[in-house]
């Protein structure tokens, strides 16, 4: 198997499980308890918690709350901002933000909330001028991504956060840092964000945990209300194996960074380079060089991507066409129809991204590969006038 | 160590994490993808909804939601239900429920809910006669939990549930069943119960995971938004190890439930018999049959319950006072005082919990040892007199 999902999710790294199975078998205390046998998962919570600190280059540990994956981190930050400072009614986002951000969003218009959506350029770039524009006193809060799932193109967020503050200090910041984390350095102290929310199965943690951070003087109220844990911000009794997991793939995420931004971007213009090479109907979807280095977005125009997939998986490559999060659905991808892609090609654009994991050979046989399955499905392509033009203008 | 806080939390069973190995390792595709290598963890997600279906004997798979724990399932409940429908704008809880229920409760006082909070009598049973007046068809939800986490008293939640909908047919009923799953059977399908919410590390699943049962009739709107996992109404990237985990930990419960009700109980009935015979200051704080087998709440009286737990501790015996979820706060615990114990008992109630892991000589070394301690701890109390009084009406 060709794994060129990691945007979708990844394998837990074996170093991460190894240090999580002690809290899955005998060290199995709550650490709330009063007892000598909950102090090790108690501190092994802490340990990770400035693990977390470090990767996200956040000033204190105090500014790191564990949750169960990026959707209640975005919940959590976006609802617990809003919900704390009901005065103004004012957000600003993208058009091309993740559903649990965007969906949250249509939560506090039927609440009779204005939302702005800022749109994005055909390489995927953030139309910046219209975003500082749409900032007011009465903005309650500004959201945008640190980097993109389906493209990969990263947003300069440490520059908006000084764009957006200039202009209305009062106004929150939410970073959906999901897709940066681990693929790009973070560092939130020398930023003005104020909330940033990452998801462990991202960056080699297992599925099922999150962390939002949130600057210290940002003011929040708990999606969830319970106990005292996580200082009463996320209450339920600790998942102290995911934690501990969290943790250390931050750690091995830092330890990799450079291998990240140097190899693993080699790898991706290599696989990049050899498709819109040797496949004539291929385009790339943005070729900013702004762009997280594990990921591509390729258009193959005139054929459905689902039947592209479906080949790849065939001979055990898997990829996929939009967001886990969206599929299911026929509706070509929001990210892609915002960038306005041309039809030709949105149905059928493939991302592929790597991870720290994947191998040369294997980025080489997906460019032998899929020159002979794109014959084969360009030739059952209803478009064979479009694609014989195409070809020609390849050759 | 001889532990005997399971009330608190359960070691993860060997065969539990067995089950869910694989899915932390190879298996690792997110469960919403399209390929192959993504069939057989979604396949995973369904099989354990079946095993979880079976074991609150619910009608449907599609009654069941997984969540990241017990006090998200019951926020999911509880806001969900009320935000769907915000007419009326009256709640009917206990004394007793646990933190996560009441501070949610609270949060609704706030919005302008008038909230009634039912009392106990001193073996820890539900005035269910005030219950009962107090529904009216202005009440929103009734909120009753199954079975106490201090005391192991349990509410007769099927009947609640008829009583209150032959009152008020509209009114819906949220069940708190954290405790009470993995120890009782249960079978919601013949009750009125519209929502019940269970945690999977209280019967030997990791921590980290629950489940919310929704009777496929009672409206509720998700806590989190976002993409289209669990049907919508719990959004977020599926934690398929534990999924499986609480599907297994299900399947297991079930299969030792005879044992829970005949073994544990046999045990629990010993521990405490042993201490009340043997300890001259122990009374036991609710001696009502319908508890659940594994729980024992005693009351040393005149000594403080911190250091009980410290000598516990010392000699490797983990119990609590009151519930991990509010440790660490000096307050005497909500249900005791609900129940009206003397504040001679209040600060010295102790909680042993047990599972089908306990051992028989553990229970023994536990009935042996606590005396002594005991002796030790009376002599430093600085109510000398009481306890000579005491020690004569014992002898």
């Amino acid at each position: 198997m060709i794994y060129l999902d990691n945007n979708a999710t990844t394998k837990t790294d074996e170093k991460v499980l190894e240090e999580m199975l002690p809290y899955l078998k005998e060290e199995y205390a709550n650490p709330s308890s009063m007892y000598d046998f909950a102090k090790k998962p108690a501190m092994a919570i802490q340990e990770a918690r400035v693990k977390v600190r470090d990767f996200l280059g956040a000033k204190s540990e105090d500014e790191i709350y564990f949750t169960s994956c990026g959707s209640e981190s975005a919940n959590t930050a976006i609802k617990g901002a809003l919900n704390c400072n009901k005065a103004k009614k004012h957000i600003i986002t993208t058009k091309v933000e993740h559903p649990c951000v965007l969906n949250t969003y249509k939560e506090f218009e039927r609440q009779g909330y204005k939302v702005d959506y800022i749109g994005v350029n055909s390489e995927g770039q953030l139309n910046l001028d219209e975003l500082n524009e749409k900032v007011t006193k009465d903005t309650a809060l500004v959201s945008v991504m640190w980097a993109n799932n389906e493209n990969g193109v990263i947003n300069p967020v440490a520059e908006i956060s000084e764009m957006v503050k200039a202009k209305s200090p009062e106004t929150l910041m939410f970073v959906d840092g999901v897709q940066a984390a681990g693929k790009i350095p973070m560092d939130v102290k020398n930023t003005k964000i104020d909330f940033l929310g990452v998801s462990g199965h991202k960056f080699h943690a297992p599925k099922g945990i999150g962390a939002l951070y949130a600057k210290s003087s940002a003011r929040f109220v708990p999606l969830i209300n319970g106990g005292h844990q996580e200082r009463g911000m996320r209450p339920g009794t600790e998942n102290v194996p995911y934690i501990v997991g969290i943790g250390k793939a931050a750690e091995l995420a830092m330890d990799s960074m450079n291998y990240e931004l140097t190899e693993v971007k080699r790898l991706r213009d290599k696989l990049e380079q050899g498709i819109i090479r040797n496949v004539f109907n291929a385009r790339l979807n943005s070729s900013v060089k702004e762009r997280v280095p594990n990921t591509t977005n390729i258009g193959f125009e005139y054929v459905e991507g689902e039947l592209i997939l479906l080949h790849l998986s065939d001979i055990g490559v898997c990829a996929s066409s939009g967001s886990a999060c969206t599929s299911g659905s026929l509706e070509p991808s929001h990210v892609l129809r915002a960038m306005g892609i041309p039809f030709t090609a949105l149905h059928g654009s493939i991302r592929f991204s790597l991870s720290r994991f994947t191998k040369e050979s294997e980025i080489d046989t997906v460019s032998e590969k899929l020159p002979s399955i794109m014959d084969k499905l360009t030739q059952i392509s209803p478009f064979q006038d479009e694609l014989s033009k195409l070809r020609e203008l390849k050759r």
